[in-house]
C-alpha cells in the first residue's frame, strides 16, 4: 500500500492528504437540513448530515488527490451511527481509488493491540472465515506502550501489505510536555523515531517502509532533524493550514525526488468556503471550495519543493 | 461518578472491576453456533456471540462487582456490528447499576480530543438537542500528546461529573521502552504522574478526583511510589491474574482504607471455565464459573489488605 501511496503521488503531482474530519458546524446548513428533516435532529440525522458532506467534497476533490485521511473522532462522536457514516465514507473513498489513512491513534498491547490491528487493517477470524471489518489502507497508532503496541500491527501489515504511521512528534502547542523531553541529551521523540526506523526495517516496500511516522507541521526543524533518524519512513505531516505550517517549511520533510512526505490539512480544505478566500463559493457550493483549496495546497507545496 | 464508584467498592467489598474483553476463543462452542445459526459466520453474528455471552456473565456476576471495564478494540475488530454490540454491552451494564469504564485508551488534541470526550462521557450537540452517544462513566485516554489532549477530557468530566484513568504505567513487557527512560534522573512514567496529580486537582470528588491514572500490577514497586507521587488519584490496574499479578503484590496500591485502587481482570473471569480450577463447570455453565473466579479474586485481595 506505500507502493500504491507513492505511485499516486507521482500521478496527481500532489504529496497532499485531504483530512475528513467533518464537524457539525463546517457542514452548511442546507445539508444539515435536508438530513434533520429526513431522520431528526438525532444521531443518526448528524450521521447522515457529515456523510452527504463528505461525499460531496471526496467528489469534487478525488481526481486531484492520492488520499484522505477520515478521523474516526468525529464520527464517534455520534456513537454507533457515526461509527457508520465512518464506515461508508471509508467505503465510498476506496470506490474512488483513494487510499485511506483511518486517522485511529489507536495504541493497545497484545492480543488487544492485534485486535485493532485486524479491525482496522487486516481480516478477523470469524468461525470458519476471515472477514474485513472497516479496512482503511494505513492506521495511525500511539507509541506510548513501547513495542508490544506496534508489532501486532507490524504483522498485520506484513500480511495485507498495509501500513500505519506512528505518532512521534505531534503538532499541537503541548505536543513537547513529555516527547520533547530529554534523555542523556536528546528529545523523547528522537528515540521513538528510531525504534520507528527500526520497526519498519522489517517491512519494507520498494522504497519506503510501511511503518510511517507522524510529525506535525509546526515543528520543521525537528522534522529535518527526524528526516534522518528515520530515512525509510513516510512522514504524514499535520498541522498544515489552519494549525500554521506552510509548505515553505516544510521542504526538509521530503527526500530530493519530492516524496517521503505526505501532508494532511482538515478545515483548511473542508471548511475551505467558511474562509474569507473562497466565500465567493458560497455555502450552496461548498465542495467547490475545498476543490479550489485544494489547488492553492498543491501549489503551495509544489511551488515550495521546486524552489529549493 | 468519582463518588459512585468508591460508595459500590464499599458496598461490596470489592475493589475489582471486570474486564469485559470478547475473544472469539472465549466464547463457548453453543453460543457462537446459535449467533452462526441465526446470523451466519458473519461480523453480525459474532458481534450476537459477544453480546449474549457478556449478558450472561453479566447476569451472574453484576451483584458481586462495583464496575465493569469493556475492551473497545474487541468489539472494534468485529467493524460497526461490534461497535453495537459494545453499545448494548455498556448500556445493559448501566441497567444492571454497574460503573462502565470504556478501555477505549484514546487520546488526541484540541477539538479531536474534545469529540472522543463528548462521545464517550458527554453529550453531543446536534441541532438544538444534546445527545449522548457511547455514555460511559469513564474512559481511559493516552497521555502522548500532553495536556491539549487532556483538557477537553477534563471539561466534560467536570460537566458530566465523570471520569478518566490516564495511562501513566502499563502492564505490558515492554512499557519501559519509553515509560521507563530517565529525564534528569527519573523515569518518564513520574513526570506523567505529576501531571496526572495536577490535572485531577481541578476536578475533585469528595476525596478522590475523577482523574485517575492506569497503573499495572505487574510492576508493584513502581505502583508503591506512584500511589505517592499521586495521592487524590484513583489507580486502575490492569494485569492481575492472566498476565501474572497476585493480591500480595497490590497492597500499596491501596490507601489505609483499602480505597484508591480498582483492580482489573479480563480473561481470569470472563474465560474462567477454560482454567482446570474452575473445569469441572464446563463450558455450559461458564458464566457460575465467572462468578467462582470472582469470588476468588476478591477473597484474594480483599485477604490481602487485611493482612497487611
Amino acid at each position: 500500500m506505500i507502493n500504491k501511496l507513492i505511485k499516486k503521488i507521482e500521478k496527481t503531482h500532489a504529496p497532499i492528504v485531504v483530512g475528513l474530519d467533518p464537524m457539525l458546524d463546517y457542514v452548511p446548513e442546507h445539508i444539515k437540513a435536508a438530513a434533520f428533516k429526513e431522520h431528526g435532529e438525532t444521531l443518526e440525522g448528524a450521521a447522515e448530515a457529515i456523510w452527504q458532506f463528505n461525499k460531496a467534497i471526496v467528489d469534487a476533490t478525488y481526481d486531484l488527490i492520492p488520499a484522505v485521511k477520515p478521523q474516526i473522532a468525529m464520527y464517534e462522536q455520534f456513537g454507533t451511527e457515526g461509527v457508520k457514516a465512518y464506515q461508508k465514507t471509508v467505503d465510498y473513498c476506496h470506490s474512488k481509488d483513494l487510499v485511506v489513512i483511518g486517522d485511529v491513534k489507536r495504541g493497545d498491547i497484545g492480543s488487544t493491540s492485534a485486535a485493532y490491528a485486524v479491525g482496522h487493517l487486516g481480516k478477523v477470524q470469524v468461525g470458519s472465515k476471515k472477514l474485513s471489518a472497516f479496512d482503511e489502507d494505513f492506521a495511525t497508532v500511539n507509541p506510548y506502550l513501547g513495542s508490544d503496541g506496534i508489532k501486532p500491527f507490524l504483522e498485520v501489515c506484513k500480511e495485507e501489505k498495509k501500513g500505519i504511521f506512528i505518532l512521534v512528534k505531534t503538532s499541537n502547542p503541548s505536543s513537547g510536555e513529555f516527547q520533547d523531553r530529554l534523555i542523556d541529551g536528546r528529545p523523547l521523540y528522537e528515540y521513538v523515531g528510531e525504534k520507528v526506523a527500526q520497526w519498519g526495517e522489517e517491512v519494507m516496500g520498494d522504497n519506503y517502509s510501511y511503518v510511517g511516522a507522524v510529525v506535525g507541521a509546526t515543528y520543521p526543524e525537528i522534522g529535518k532533524v527526524l528526516r534522518k533518524v528515520m530515512p525509510k519512513s513516510f512522514i504524514l505531516v499535520p498541522g498544515y493550514g489552519a494549525q500554521g505550517g506552510k509548505g515553505a517549511d516544510l521542504v526538509h520533510y521530503f527526500d530530493e525526488n519530492g516524496l517521503g512526505a505526505i501532508v494532511n490539512s482538515s478545515r483548511g480544505i473542508i471548511a475551505a468556503y467558511k474562509q474569507e478566500a473562497y466565500a465567493s463559493f458560497g455555502a450552496e457550493h461548498f465542495a467547490d471550495a475545498s476543490r479550489a483549496a485544494v489547488e492553492a495546497m498543491i501549489k503551495d507545496i509544489d511551488g515550495a519543493l521546486q524552489a529549493r
